[in-house]
């Protein structure tokens, strides 16, 4: 069934999804190739898996990093290039069958777009993407013919549940673990710390989304994500707590049968999905079993306390700019609490005022999107000066 | 998307599936017609439901209640007949598209073989016939090119899960809410009353599934017919006690993704899903609701106590006319049980006691089938005098 290898660029392939991408590769290396390697940062990690890998081409979005990553491969065949106009031109390689995009934040829109526009099909795994610009790139993927595959276990549950259904869809709950603060008050919120935080009780993730679970402004971007990944409305869209994380999300088709997709969290098997959809792949990722799960669970969300994902609905109700203004400002604000600036609760108070201030584009192109999310960190972090 | 007007034979229409079915039917009657009515017995609500439904032709089993029967709808241009052979002739009629095959029992058996052979679509409620013989009749529907279509709420949900996948199923788990004696001991059910058995906690069905259900026979019996329906062998069957029947079944795919299908306990939505498949048709059913589900549980069957449902897997493991026998035998205890004859546990070992006893037959042909069924039952009506 699948007779031609498939070729991936994987864009973040240091982050947490990038190597559990690059564990599914290598665990059928008949099947997948690595075809490109890219990293912010992290030029050691990178350096080692081009070794392993043996890549085309390797990118190093931060530029001071390119002269050890060069030398560190000067004997191999693997072409080095360094900055975000490499990382937009690596994606468009010609062999390229699927684009993983496992990078950080609003940084993944021009490389996702660039991609699109090459007619790569897309394993999305930032969901700012969407988030940001979800009409202008799910417009852009449909000219071009281009699939979008979901990586986020909540997203790709509610894609293999759709698998061969024409039914309308009713509705979708997006399962969420709740994090490490489920429960908690105002009082214990407003004196967490970052280390808490960083304790998620079901998912080993980057420190980005790690934060964005502690405060539910995961899920809020996962509801914008889902909004255009599956052509819904707001109220088609519910979120539920479920702190097992075993059901991973649940799709209400228009005569009220409901299909979830469930295991145990590990994202490499949406990853592998994502990779062999249509088609699954026999692998020996662990299996779920019931008796280890006596009782799963379930529980509204308290929207009151995490506040974040109330604001996530009104930018998608709201429109236009609105979610990138809201991404940007949580992009800043999980930046300055990682650092110490700020409290978990004052994340939120940054973000609504940045929705209230900055100006709002019903209709934003391409350019409004960076115009706005410019505006939007330098706006967020003045507020986070003058806290 | 349903353009011509589908024509359903109910078989067994006065029972608790056949005037669900028949609600399915009269909320659509642009897309559906009973063009053919039966029942066992119950002639007066035949009379009503063919004054409702103007079938072309309604047969009544019981062949003592054809004057009644015929008498009542003289002045009707809809057809009266009577008896098996006229159940085996109805089901082949030239205009019927689905025979949606709801009697109870190894009574089903014949009049499914000659729908089958008359190339009609089945719409199947009659477990029965793929206990006693899956492997013959599945055999015969695929010479036959006709869909064998789950209308068992288990069944229907794996059913509703595999659409569009082609992937090799790894395992499936069959729910069951354990019924009204879960938990109990031998020494509570040794004392249970015909009342109390017939209380199921959470769905309205006829009196000897009901039985079945309090039994686990009926999870016995859906284990043998998932083994017909989806080509599995035994060990790839589990059976799962889910108290709340929220979560119908479940199937592991060879990725280890799961995929389960959910929603309130109605029948209708599996009658309508049989009747639609591969569509889906929207209705008011009532919504299923996370909130009023706080906690979906899950627990090991107990089959050292619930022996029947130990006693199916070992008539699937051991092939042949077993299943037949295990059918037949059971048929007579729940009769018994019902008339006060035997108490809830003397059911299983009647159920035991023909399995060990009865002639086995490796290749059994349906003649042999029909006899394993008059010898079973013979022979259990004998066990049951002498307890």
């Amino acid at each position: 069934m699948h007779q031609q290898i498939k070729n991936i660029a994987i864009l973040g392939s240091t982050g947490s999804i990038g190597t559990q991408s690059l564990e599914v590769i290598s665990a059928n290396p008949s099947l997948f190739k690595a075809s490109v390697l890219t990293a912010q940062a992290n030029v050691e990690l990178l350096i080692e898996q081009a070794l392993a890998f043996q890549p085309d081409v390797v990118v190093i979005a931060d530029e001071s990093k390119y002269p050890a990553l060069k030398e560190a491969l000067k004997s191999t065949n693997i072409e080095v290039k360094a900055g975000m106009e490499a990382l937009c031109e690596v994606v468009t390689q010609s062999k390229t069958d699927i684009v993983l995009t496992a990078l950080v934040g609003f940084a993944g829109l021009k490389p996702t777009i660039a991609a699109i526009k090459a007619g790569k099909n897309i394993a999305l795994a930032n969901k700012e993407t969407l988030v940001v610009a979800g009409e202008l790139v799910t417009a852009l993927a449909k000219e071009n013919g281009v699939k979008i595959l979901p990586v986020d276990s909540e997203h790709s549950a509610i894609f293999q549940c759709l698998v061969g259904e024409e039914s309308a869809i009713e509705k979708i709950y997006l399962t969420a673990s709740g994090g490490p603060f489920r429960g908690k008050d105002i009082a214990f919120l407003s004196e967490v710390t970052k280390q808490q935080a960083l304790k998620h009780p079901n998912w080993v993730m980057g420190a980005k989304i790690t934060i964005d679970s502690a405060s539910l402004m995961n899920k809020g971007l996962e509801v914008i994500e889902a909004k255009w990944l599956f052509n819904l409305e707001a109220n088609q869209i519910d979120v539920i707590v479920h702190p097992q994380s075993v059901i991973h999300s649940i799709i209400q088709f228009e005569d009220g049968s409901m299909k979830a997709q469930m295991g145990l969290p590990d994202m490499k098997l949406p990853i592998q999905y994502a990779l062999t959809h249509p088609h699954r792949l026999k692998n020996d990722f662990k299996r779920f079993n019931f008796l280890d799960y006596p009782s799963l669970t379930f529980e509204q969300p308290n929207s009151k306390i995490f506040r974040n994902l109330a604001l996530a609905f009104e930018a998608l109700n709201k429109g236009g700019n609105m979610p990138c203004i809201l991404n940007a400002a949580n992009e800043v604000v999980v930046a300055e609490f990682l650092n110490e600036q700020i409290g978990f609760l004052q994340m939120s108070e940054v973000i609504e005022t940045c929705m209230a201030k900055l100006d709002f584009v019903a209709q934003p192109s391409l350019e409004d999107y960076f115009e706005t999310d410019k505006q939007t960190r330098i706006f967020a972090k003045e507020l986070v000066t003058n806290i």
